[in-house]
């Protein structure tokens, strides 16, 4: 049996008399029912999570949010809220068993307000990010949030992940770059928290606990971001370290020169270089050495600064032993390519066979000690196994993905998965690091937590998952069991 | 009478056995009921906040402050939790009637871990945050928190108010300096969060629900804080500005120019240079100009680049008429002269004559026209008043502090406190603003905030008090009523 493919325990059909009271609250346009419309809400876009629901409901407004839950609160039907539908980690879908609906929040899609000078901007939940980073650009300003799937999720997704991405070394993840929310409460109460505040100590602050909750605690309907200057001078470098270790002190070397104009600090290991030189003809700039770091600084300009504040800091790493080879692109076109080789590592992995994923993070001073660690552990099971090991070590994120043996079939290692996820996780959890730093917890993720999960904290995330959703109708059966 | 000086609702003194049993939890060297010991714990140092207790608790682990608050929820009896004592709203002392036990986290003043290439440090609640600051440069990293009280101060109070203070502009609140928390809940319970991870989406983001929360949902007892590279290179500059309105061009020039170097962005008034003048004899650099700007920037080094930076930054604004002055310090004594200038306004308001303060935000781009309508409103009603404004202009954060009419006495103008408030917190309810930027909320602030804030929002708020803290024992009467 699949295991991605179940209903919510005791879940009975949506009664046909609050389908209509649903659909009557929003009007015609604010409906799908026919299955091929239906269909693309249903399904995640990797990993086969899928489900059914009756209807999906496209609310135009916050008020119209509002109506939807109401309605579901008083006949307790669960609702999956639902936004680009790119998450990894079957948060998104619904289950199966047409129990609940999935609330599209695609055609709340208006940007409310641009403050330049408050450099900040009110979006809907549906903004695509990709849409607001080009708002931001029109304003001369950066919206720094920064992932693959930037032309697809939208905002209010991302917000409720806590979405992370290459730039969180420099920004933050998605939770530092929020000023304010609205928010439809379980209640199906509007809580306009839209405040554009830089300091507002004012009570609690509640838009924390909406931010990265998954749509299990209320409904992110819009959101107040901040923005930020536009960098307008860029550098790259392409690194070889002498080892995982010193990787690391070339981090904390570049921080200390380059101050936040670090951006982005990608680990990578030689395996990464070679299979993608294997599977897609990406060149190998520096065959040889076994650990790279990628690294990127933007700073304000005048152009060029940075390029020589790079390579300065470079030398002071070459002549340290930190590093013992550096390629810096001399055009945009070579910088470029050199990114290529980081973001198409997912095609690459795939390409060269199947891969047990992981997203895991650990203090950013014990990835070498973590990377070791796992290593040993999973040579010593699998020997022949291929460490395609790459990250944000900036962020002590690495995607931790171990590819199968050249030996042994796809479906052989990927039966492996449980048994694998264990020996990783495990290990994160000795070294108190988190099993999901970015994707978030989902359905994916939702056992392991709840077994490596201090049972206090477990026990605190209940209470407030009790406070704010008494009846469960949000997203049940997602984060929390 | 006067009303800050009022026992809670309903309460009685601590029972005798309860005393014993807590007595017992710590030992000796963990009461405090000699009323001289007790008595600096009892009263605020600042605006007359007073109260009682049988004994102040000093527990010196985590232990220990769990044992203690398994005893009073039990007994149902209040805890107030104090640190340093330091803040400015009457949340830290406790009421009169002897109902409450204060626990000071003093004790707890142990250094657990610094971890450089980590860039954090875990400490207890009760380390001093001078001390904190000057163990990270030992480290050679910067905890960036600074405020007035940081020789007095301890850092579980500031991570329990969100502390602001000079740098927020570049490092954000006390709560953005945070990686993990160690909390005691009010049931008793150690929550053990002490993670030092820079992403981490493995569930709920539970330590966000304490910080700031006034220890009112959980007693912080010890943090994983973020620490940052030492910057090397700083420039000063005062700057003459045409209007408050140029002000915040200029913050937005600035940033554009030198990126997340600017630290500091500081709005003043001309009257805060004369009354400086006047009461403390600090020469006034740039006499005839109606507002200037502080600011400072940091960066790196080497040396002399900042200075060099700034400069070109500034000849820009002063060609675009957003400045019209400025003065760039030749010395670091000559710039340590114009920050006393801005660091000793509050002795300067003092000896100037009665002021009604006010910690209040608005957005950036609306801080020219928060003044003119608060400056009109008031003149309207007490014309002569003297708008001493200054703050942090580049977080939207600004103490509002009218000074008297010189021909009023101290007294007359203080009876007004109330209808000044209202005056000003209406116009900042009316702009989206906060009423209580870095302050938080206290006693001072509970019945204005319960007054002005969206009643959906409270409700969130009672909501979560009522799931962390069911029985109320955590600091009642405090944040909310």
């Amino acid at each position: 049996m699949d295991d991605r493919l179940y209903p919510l325990p005791g879940a009975a059909p949506v009664p046909p008399e609050v389908l209509a009271r649903l659909k009557a609250a929003v009007g015609p346009r604010g409906v799908a029912e026919d299955p091929a419309e239906i269909a693309p809400h249903l399904v995640a876009w990797r990993d086969g999570w899928r489900g059914e629901v009756p209807l999906v409901l496209r609310p135009e407004s916050t008020a119209e949010v509002a109506a939807i839950v109401r309605i579901c609160a008083e006949a307790r039907v669960p609702i999956v809220p639902q936004s680009g539908n790119t998450g990894l980690t079957g948060g998104g879908q619904p289950h199966m068993g047409g129990s609940e609906i999935v609330l599209s929040l695609a055609r709340m899609n208006r940007i409310r307000e641009v403050d330049p000078l408050n450099d900040s901007m009110t979006v809907e939940a549906g903004v695509i990010l990709q849409t607001v980073q080009e708002e931001a650009a029109r304003h001369d300003r950066l919206f720094p949030l920064s992932l693959a799937a930037e032309g697809t999720c939208r905002i209010g997704g991302n917000l409720s992940t806590n979405a992370g991405g290459v730039q969180v070394l420099r920004y933050g993840n998605a939770r530092a770059l929020v000023l304010g929310l609205e928010v439809v409460t379980a209640q199906g109460e509007i809580w306009d928290g839209l405040r554009s505040l830089r300091k507002d100590n004012a009570g609690y602050d509640m838009k924390q606990v909406f931010l990265g909750a998954e749509g299990t605690l209320g409904i992110i309907t819009a959101a107040t971001l901040k923005l930020f200057p536009r960098p307008r001078d860029s550098a790259v470098a392409l690194v070889a370290v002498p080892s995982a270790e010193a990787g690391i002190e070339l981090l904390a070397l570049m921080k200390a020169a380059m101050g936040e104009t670090v951006t982005a600090f990608e680990l990578m290991h030689e395996i990464c270089f070679t299979l993608a030189a294997q599977t897609m003809g990406h060149e190998d700039p520096m065959p040889g050495s076994e650990w790279r770091v990628l690294l990127q600084v933007d700073g304000p300009g005048p152009q060029g600064k940075m390029a020589e504040a790079l390579e300065a800091a470079l030398g002071e790493a070459l002549e340290r032993g930190i590093a013992t080879d550096a390629v810096l692109p001399a055009s945009l076109d070579q910088a470029q390519k050199l990114w290529r080789i980081r973001e198409d590592q997912a095609e690459v992995q795939q390409r060269a066979g199947a891969g047990i994923k992981h997203d895991i993070s650990v203090p950013v001073s014990r990835i070498p000690e973590f990377v070791a660690k796992a290593d040993a552990a999973l040579a010593a099971v699998y020997p022949g196994f291929r460490p395609c090991t790459f990250g944000h070590a900036g962020d002590g994120n690495l995607h931790y993905n171990p590819i199968r043996p050249e030996d042994w079939t796809d479906a052989a290692w990927k039966a492996e998965t449980q048994a694998i996820n264990r020996i990783v996780h495990d290990l994160v959890a000795e070294m108190n690091g988190s099993i999901t730093a970015e994707h978030g917890v989902g359905r994916l993720r939702m056992h392991e937590m709840a077994r490596l999960k201090d049972p206090v904290e477990m026990s605190l995330m209940r209470r407030l998952k009790a406070a704010m959703d008494p009846a469960g109708i949000l997203n049940p059966g997602k984060l929390l069991a």
